[in-house]
């Protein structure tokens, strides 16, 4: 199962919340190393917004912890935006191209799940994608196709600006893709979107419940809690984190993201909360079946 | 420019072609490094067949010239059939799975060369591979295409002993592709492929000259030519080596192969060749615009 | 804690015993993922006799699960003896050159385990080291330093077909040095030799119980246990394999080497048992102090 | 042949030189892929001050031509100093321990050049490393080895803030080791320190010419040169480079450091000389010798 958090806030150094949080996302795969739980050491991605033209990315097929650059660059660049995530492959090869978060310009994409019978859906979910992405999609994860759909989608109806209703409409495409085929499982996940300013993070699963997904509290909420702690201390009313799990054993201090929900998260610490309602297509082949130069 | 040699004959160490040989397809990037000739490291592959089920394959993304697995392999493994291919990236991720020669059962496939204007018939190829094959096209490069298509073909056209007729309908089909884009150069290059147990190999341009590609020439006259050589000497009549570019400094010993010319080879040192006529489909659309499950 | 195995038998393909057997090393680490058990992700090694001069060597820092190399390897490359080698790193980098099994000429030599206070020791070990051998120690792990150490007394001494007893002496000085730093537990773990034709494994730790080791029992009593198991079944008089941790889930085929035990196994399947007694050194700086060029 | 280059004035997006510079350092191996000199394939390292403690570190034995994650560090890293340096390995492993810049708290340290006769003296070198440093030289270059004698130098004779004579000190004693040995050429290249806030350089050979060593000219002279030159008209009158071969095509803004010279440029775009004297050591077993724990 993968793993990711993203933090949005105040500019700190990346490690703080990679390496120095007790059961951090590197941490959890320290501590998958102790026999405490599963290892994800099939690729590391972080993404992040700060100096330089649009968002950097790291992507490495070392595990995290191990991975000496990782250390480095966590150590050494800071960011009030940023996203980690640690990969369990399941069947694509462990390469960089298949390592979270996917990005084009400003946009960076990591999902936490599958997709159900990847293989039989896959050329349909590809001919969906625009011809304009289509050759850009350099890997062969589940995970890039969902972005470029949505990309897609975006690109179509004009949703530049509003990512969950173009996810909405991929998670469409896909459960009627998977239907045709008999696929009950379509998706399965969590999701998490920025493009530099906002983030969103995606709860959802077509059957039975979705992966876990958490938001931190509202600060003034921790400050109290634990009015001693030198590092929650330190967090200001501007942060915010989502995490695939929880990090560090402080209860209290993670709300649980609900089935079938959305959240977006923007500076100010503000979090608002929508339902994530798939929204069926038209028609299946509306996106594919016409051949791009017909 | 990629580079490529293949070897058909008695069961040999690996390394005697491709590290003990003069101008060899490892030497031809350490004399790179002297200034001689450009560098070929963006990821290097061997195929080769013997031991276990099919052909075996070694990938890597490291320069051959300081992989020491490689050179490992090539120093411990004997085979009567195997293809080294030494990729120079144009685009495409330098990664494993964009390493040839790629594979699919018994088969082995590699290119040297390009598809004109990949990024605009890439969906359009991707489109008419077999939906059974779609799912194991695992890379990002325009050769896996091409091995994918030409397996469609040899599946849908009965083909599976004549990979060089099939050849020529997926270029045909390449070919017809790009020209509806306005692409002149729809295929160039050279082309290795082997079932393990004949060896094909193929020159061919859409436009212009062709990559090079050479065959050794008949054992005897080799031998006529150095009786003293002691390399030379230990070939027998049944050894054949194809390659992109010629090694070792002993003229007379390579022939080279006329553009729009297929050779194969088989066990006995039998070397033929055939004219390669690219096949124009019936219809570009013949094997994409309708959905698989249409 | 890394883990090894070796198998000194009739030849067989390395997979049937890297991945095809259950709870193999490999299967162990794909255990592992599931959080039954802790990750040996830190670097794999196979060193292999057969085909070519000397033993051929696999290194990679890939997880071992996710190596598609590996397993190409074990599935195209027969031998009738082998050691592969997990690594779980404490301390030293992750790397090729900190990969056992370690190699000099036709010596092939892995470890699991530690020596006490690295740190503190290693420098008076190097020194110890024979100067014809010192610069050809390319890794920074502690077990390649105790691998030369052996040599060098196989060197001086004349132990060149004894390395059991190379190995007491290696010991007894380590246990001095480390001594003479206030260092109690000196050397932990096993260790395993092999020079192409015999295969010796050691069990000692100088304070405390040692790292598990177990050789496969006789084949004949295999046979009168498992009379109906396939695998088993397959299994010759030749064919003795040594492991750091049992693998299958097959009671009374694996027999545990004691505490402070040395047992060397031959073609014949042929084992025995001796007491492993380090030595102590006339002195400890009997080795060092003296500059090799006084 | 390695190559570095370093930065010393303003802030500026490491890309600016590494990349965006005609003939920069991974130009000049794009460039030798073309056919133009030879490759520097075998190992890059960047180093670079600015957020966070200390230096940061980047390593990768990937080419630098197609290493995405160092394209995003350039592109996504702004830093007031930096070194590059780019491999060409002579025998020692091709491993992210052998890349340089080498590392010690505030320190960095490169190297263009190779100690002569490296296998006969390494021994004699590392036993005169301070036993303290010992233990952390983890790759197997010579330049590490250099770095720790420098070290060891400045450590002994209070030179923290004066490399240039710890490196005197240092060459001195591989000199006099050398002579032991009856090897002429001791010492060949350039090499680059910093602390975070000087930059030395030096250029020493013990025999025949030594690497070419440039360093950038005075900001007034290159803007009267170049007075229309976008890249060069944003040059501030603090800004240094320093190059062991020149880039660009700008004639008249390269000045060469003479042969058997040091350099030190601190901000301010201050750039003073001084003659590079080895100092013999007073016994070449100074160091050496004596067991550290006599």
């Amino acid at each position: 199962m993968c793993r990711w958090m993203a933090w949005l806030g105040q500019s700190i150094l990346i490690e703080e919340l990679l390496f120095k949080t007790q059961h951090g996302i590197v941490d959890q795969s320290l501590h998958a190393r102790m026999g405490a739980e599963p290892t994800n050491g099939d690729g590391f991605g972080l993404g992040w917004y700060g100096t330089g033209e649009g968002p950097g990315l790291y992507h490495s097929v070392s595990p995290a912890w191990s991975d000496t650059n990782l250390r480095e660059i966590a150590g050494h660049v800071e960011s009030p935006l940023f996203i980690a995530h640690m990969r369990a492959a399941i069947g694509s090869p462990v390469q960089n191209t298949n390592c979270h978060p996917f990005r084009r310009g400003k946009w960076l994409f990591v999902h936490s799940g599958y997709l159900g019978g990847m293989r039989e859906v896959r050329r349909d979910l590809m001919l969906a994608v625009d011809p304009s992405l289509f050759p850009d999609i350099h890997g062969s994860t589940d995970t890039e196709v969902v972005f470029h759909l949505a990309l897609t989608y975006a690109l179509r109806y004009g949703l530049e600006d509003d990512p969950i209703t173009a996810l909405e409409h991929t998670v469409g495409l896909i459960e009627a893709t998977a239907a045709q085929h008999g696929i009950p499982d379509a998706v399965q996940g969590t999701f998490g979107i920025t493009d530099g300013t906002h983030l969103w993070a995606v709860r959802y699963a077509t059957q039975g419940p979705p992966r876990s997904l958490f938001a931190s509290a509202d600060v003034d909420a921790i400050h109290r809690l634990y009015p001693e702690n030198e590092r929650t201390g330190r967090l200001t009313s501007d942060d915010r984190v989502i995490v695939s799990e929880p990090v560090a054993d402080l209860p209290g201090i993670w709300q649980e993201i609900p089935p079938g929900t959305a959240v977006s998260v923007r500076h100010g610490g503000v979090l608002e909360e929508r339902p994530f309602r798939p929204k069926s297509p038209v028609s299946v082949t509306a996106f594919q079946g016409v051949p791009a130069d017909a």
